[in-house]
């Protein structure tokens, strides 16, 4: 029999790896699942709900940690559960690869096989294992209510006795994921919208939600799609262009949203300080790349700090501001990840390695680290 | 010429009683405006506007409080303004009738002539004047957003590749100005929504904006709806009936707003203790009464707090906390309260004292409280 653990994470996370409904859905592959008491209390999901759906709810994270075949966390597991877990363990995580070197080096040794779920293909088959993709959804879903909470007018065109009040004006930069919900939500509170994006496919998206894209559209924009979808960097002449059409853009805009990322590299800088002074004051920029360094001159990782008058969020995990929905579609994405490696029959993992979806998310295994994409940067 | 004169509100007023629209409006009345530099910063207007719109800007509240005809202001003048207003003039505020009796009386002591708006009376005429509509519109609003940024859980309901994210339950208790905004701006981010008033009339309202109505709908109920368009108070047996009602509603909800307001009373109480603690972790309650006593147990004014997982949201000014918007709202209500006081030929004050709306408003006259719902509490 498979023994599934969660435990609790640490101290910036308000996510957890497991819901009820991923711990029925595990009892019925015919898995144990271990809990550790207070997981997801930080997720408003009581251990109660967790022992009503199977799960053997435990006090430490040793005790959890200890016999597991599958280790299910959000982030790295600690020092303290490498310490307990069995070489022969799967760990299965978002496990930050491009982050803290040396702490893969430490997961890596235990011998483990561990799996990056920031690495998950971007193919039809793996969509309900897209952490990013659940992830982002969220996040900016809440970038534009936090940004609709700081602000100091209201989103949406009002008509009263007193007259009218104006529409705010917002901009989202990056139309991936994050930035058609940011889009979506400006949009549903009835504020005027605008985006950007250097993904020429973009702009169909941007448009379809009654948006105006704003870009220069050169030749190096429409070459510009990778097969992957993400975004690749841009030249510095494209990116000097593009620059002043944003920076007299943004001088308009009350509200900025900003969530350009590149794979395993610093944020792209966005918005300069110039930028940001030009805005009028009790303008709000949210920095969803405060975590790779921000978008945004000025952004400060974890803080809200205001500049000229101009707010500047670089809250750091806003998916897990909305820890409720983060965590059940975070289980479930991992459930889909893990389903299909269970061999029900014999209740046992069954792992096929050279799947694309397990070579292209395992990072770590027989103490090596492994995958293509991180070996070289040691 | 009159002199029209606006200075810095108190501590935590946000708001200012003038914009650089209505600014522009006065001078085209022929009146001088003074206006206290700094006063417009916490509404994000800057002096320079003010300037630019032919206010003359002074240093300090007495400056601009000395040659005033009129004193416009959010809250009331402080004792420091009063202290250098002459006595031939007006003041017009938010001047909080009901609240701190010995500073009414100062004030009337003083022999101006005092007009809390408040009181503007509901008529068609005086639409435009109505700063409790003006400011009510904007809190409602306000406190959906907090409510959103403050719920561990998103609004709308969302299909994404990892199945799909549950709308919120948000329940609006008290559908007047505030309620109603509340279940639009609820609405436009998705979320379920149902609501209830003492009112029969708001039934209607309700069921236009697509939300449910729940209330006890017997005789009493129906028989309810007063003149002025305001809640009465409901016996005590209507009330138990009702709670039951809404007590077995509440448990099933994530976001509860109050909105509950009778004036010259403190807020009824709707939401008990019992109630708040049979609501999941992770609920949001916003208390838009937290003011005047609250509608919900354990609300503290001025203050955000946890009780049994549930957060109680009891900010006191939340029009406010939009103060760009409340601001310029506001200043309109005062400009259309103020226009047809003025003579333009002569250029000076020609007040109609037996006016229905002047006598509805002015609570103060040469040195005594006139206002005959003021005479009796003394």
């Amino acid at each position: 029999m498979i023994t599934i653990s969660v435990t609790r994470e640490g101290e910036g996370e308000t996510r957890v790896a497991l819901s009820p409904e991923t711990t029925k859905k595990f009892k019925g592959l015919g898995a144990r699942v271990v809990f550790q008491a207070g997981a997801g209390d930080r997720s408003f999901l009581p251990d109660r709900l967790f022992a009503e759906a199977g799960a053997e709810i435990v006090e430490s994270a040793a005790e959890a940690v200890r016999e597991a075949d599958v280790l299910l966390k959000v982030g790295r597991p600690s020092a303290e559960e490498l310490a307990v877990l069995k070489p022969s363990a799967i760990v299965v995580a978002m496990l930050d690869p491009f982050g803290a070197r040396d702490e893969l080096e430490a997961l890596a040794a235990k011998g483990v096989s561990a799996f990056a779920m920031e690495f998950i293909p971007r193919i039809t088959r793996a969509q309900s294992m897209d952490v990013l993709s659940s992830q982002s959804n969220l996040a900016g879903y809440k970038a534009v209510i936090d940004a609709a909470a700081h602000f100091g007018r209201a989103f949406p065109m009002m008509m009263t006795a007193a007259g009218t009040v104006p529409a705010a004006r917002v901009f989202v930069m990056g139309a991936g994921v994050a930035g058609l919900q940011a889009i979506a939500t400006a949009r549903r509170n009835g504020a005027v919208i605008s985006a950007t994006d250097v993904r020429p496919a973009a702009k169909e998206q941007v448009a379809s939600l009654a948006a105006k894209f704003i870009a220069v559209e050169d030749e190096e924009f429409k070459a510009a799609e990778t097969a992957g979808g993400y975004a690749k960097e841009m030249s510095d002449e494209y990116k000097k262009k593009q620059a002043a059409l944003i920076a007299s853009h943004i001088a308009a805009q009350d509200v900025v949203i900003t969530t350009a990322l590149i794979p395993g590299r610093p944020a792209p800088r966005l918005v300069t300080r110039e930028m940001v002074e030009s805005m009028k004051p009790g303008s709000v920029i949210v920095d969803l790349a405060a975590e790779r360094g921000g978008n945004v001159e000025g952004t400060v990782p974890g803080q809200i700090v205001v500049h000229a008058g101009v707010t500047i969020m670089g809250q750091t995990n806003l998916a897990g501001q909305v820890p409720g929905n983060a965590s059940a579609l975070y289980a479930r994405n991992l459930y889909a990840f893990l389903e299909p490696l269970v061999d029900k029959k014999e209740g046992k993992l069954a792992i096929k390695w050279d799947d694309e979806i397990i070579a292209g998310t395992l990072i770590a295994k027989d103490g090596q680290i492994v995958h293509p994409r991180l070996k070289g940067g040691a």
